[in-house]
């Protein structure tokens, strides 16, 4: 079984559980899950009983000093793109479910800047341009107005300029290289890159957490190494496995492939005809075959979709794994109801995306945290 | 003869005649001369005059945009330091005449954050405090508070930041390398000053002038190569000579050797001691043997520093030089006559630099450029 989890590449069938091995992370495990219900009054996010999110570096931390009365902070991000898809909310749903129980800030870093200078291809005014049209799906999301702070790197770089090159003079051309995959043809502006991506991990004096895809690990590995020296704290991290592509379940959902995921802007029609023809199924070829052998939920992509995020029913997933296991349920059917589901959330989204538009300035500016964030130079 | 002219080393005896073969740049020849005297009415700076400033590129071009009404800008800058000594000084001596006699803007960048990062000593706090203490000394060269804008990089980034990451896309880590002397050992941040450095040389979508010491010129190759692909001018430079260190004629002042330098903030018997005591001499080792035999000018430093900077009446240096070649002058008399024009230049400069620092806010903040410049955002 050949996999690649790097920050910038994910390839194959996945074994978490190795992956828990290899980055050198912990599991969440049952009490640490049991302490996260006792601390949120028995509340647990699907993402979080389902597994979804399924490995944490010092999250132990982070309930203790959410317990001491110390608090914490969240901290994830995005770098803009043309569209984005179902894929890229995961984070920010489970961050938004985070801030809602723990009452807590929330910092989301739009890199405006890394975009650009990643790709030959983009100007600075089409990655300002997408940061925008991302920044409403984000807030789409239902993130807290006033504890909050969303922000584009090339708007707030003034005000976190000082703690980013303390951050850049610890950190060497050898130390990035291997982790992000730079080489001595990479621009001098993505190797300087990493300092204003852990930046927001210092925007506060306590600790901090960041909720993203195990790919991202190796990244914070690098703050993790440097925090303490310049006086604060080792990021935090909880890591999710990867909604797999809708053409199958290896790798993840990719922007190259459009066929590959859904996007937040596809209409009811466009998302059930991508659903019907390019789900992967683990179904059976005949209808005659699937009610005699049932489904294989492992490689299923319209169950796994279901079952990691458009169904938080746990009976009604339970039933549907275990009809469409047996046979009892046809491929047609499961990716029906999928499709029902995803326009679902698709329209609310968008509805709430319209509302966001009344709302960015609070995020950006004027809400409480993002006028306090204004006000003051991280150092 | 062995020397080396890099922006990180200059050492040995200096062949300016060659260095201009080797660099590739041009001579400020005689006609060139003839034409900036035509232009500004026959005001010639004794830096011209004598030569100090021997050395360009596209200067001709510079002239020529003034002459058609397209103007130039200039462009100079400053890593702070503890202290300034008086070969600090020539570069902005110089740009003040130039726009004296031009009436142009004039750009300086204070780079608190690169001195910051390329040493592993200073702390941000200690070059944000030198930033402030140096601009002092640049205003009380006499610049036009309504045609200069000082700015710190700390607190300019934002409106610099794009062109500066439309600058360090186009350059790569080999490219900056070896014109730096970075190596895999460099910190992330001093890779990407050479963006910064950059930059204002694209504040105005005019050609911009770098007076500058000419060990500084490989660093505007960089910018040369990529300027016009991004909509700008290749910037025009003016190479000056060295002013030799007080402890002999070669290399270049050093703050890391006390002894070779004068301060702007020496006291009258600090200057007449360290010229006393330090001052490399060209002249005999007796009065005796000086009356007989005379100095050598090309090795003395104190008949150098009066030719290049403090002496500024050209009939009085031909006469010291002729004088004191042949003997008739001693030494010591040389030397004393250097002390008084130093203190008295110096006694002159902290008495504008008193000054300057009700002049601070109108460099940085609320002259007309900066407020213009505070306004505007250089993409």
């Amino acid at each position: 079984m050949s996999n690649t989890v790097t920050p910038w590449e994910v390839k194959g069938k996945i074994d978490y559980d190795k992956l828990i091995e290899q980055f050198g992370t912990q599991k969440i495990d049952e009490p640490l899950i049991k302490e996260i219900s006792d601390l949120t009054g028995g509340k647990l996010h699907t993402m979080l009983r389902r597994g979804i999110f399924f490995s944490h570096r010092d999250l132990n931390l982070i309930l203790k000093d959410y317990s001491d009365g110390k608090n914490f902070f969240l901290y994830t991000g995005r770098a803009p793109s043309l569209g984005m898809h179902i894929g890229h909310l995961i984070p920010f749903v489970f961050t938004k479910w985070l801030q809602d129980v723990f009452k807590v800030n929330v910092y989301i870093e739009v890199t405006d800047d890394e975009k650009f200078m990643r790709n030959p291809d983009y100007s600075l005014d089409q990655t300002m341009q997408w940061s925008i049209e991302n920044i409403l799906d984000i807030i789409a999301v239902g993130f807290d107005p006033d504890r909050t702070f969303i922000f584009q790197d090339t708007e707030y770089i003034k005000n976190m300029y000082p703690v980013s090159i303390k951050i850049a003079k610890k950190l060497n051309f050898s130390e990035v290289r291997a982790t992000f995959g730079f080489d001595n043809s990479s621009n001098i502006g993505i190797i300087f890159y990493p300092a204003l991506q852990i930046a927001p991990t210092m925007f506060e004096k306590r600790r901090c957490l960041i909720p993203a895809g195990i790919d991202q690990d190796p990244y914070w590995r690098l703050q993790r190494d440097i925090a303490e020296s310049l006086g604060y704290y080792k990021a935090a991290q909880i890591h999710s496995k990867f909604l797999p592509p809708l053409t199958g379940p290896e790798g993840k959902m990719s922007s190259s492939s459009p066929e590959s995921a859904i996007y937040l802007s596809d209409d009811p029609k466009t998302v059930r005809k991508k659903i019907m023809k390019y789900a992967f199924s683990g179904g059976q070829a005949t209808a005659e075959l699937q009610r005699k052998l049932g489904a294989d939920l492992s490689v299923d992509v319209p169950y796994q979709w279901l079952y990691y995020f458009f169904e938080e029913d746990d009976e009604k997933i339970k039933k549907i794994g275990e009809e469409y296991s047996t046979g009892r349920i046809l491929t047609g059917e499961i990716k029906e109801y999928l499709a029902d589901k995803l326009n679902k959330f698709l329209e609310e989204h968008r509805s709430r995306r319209e509302e966001a538009k009344e709302l960015i300035k609070e995020f950006k500016y004027e809400g409480k945290l993002a006028k306090e964030m204004w006000s003051k130079t991280i150092v």
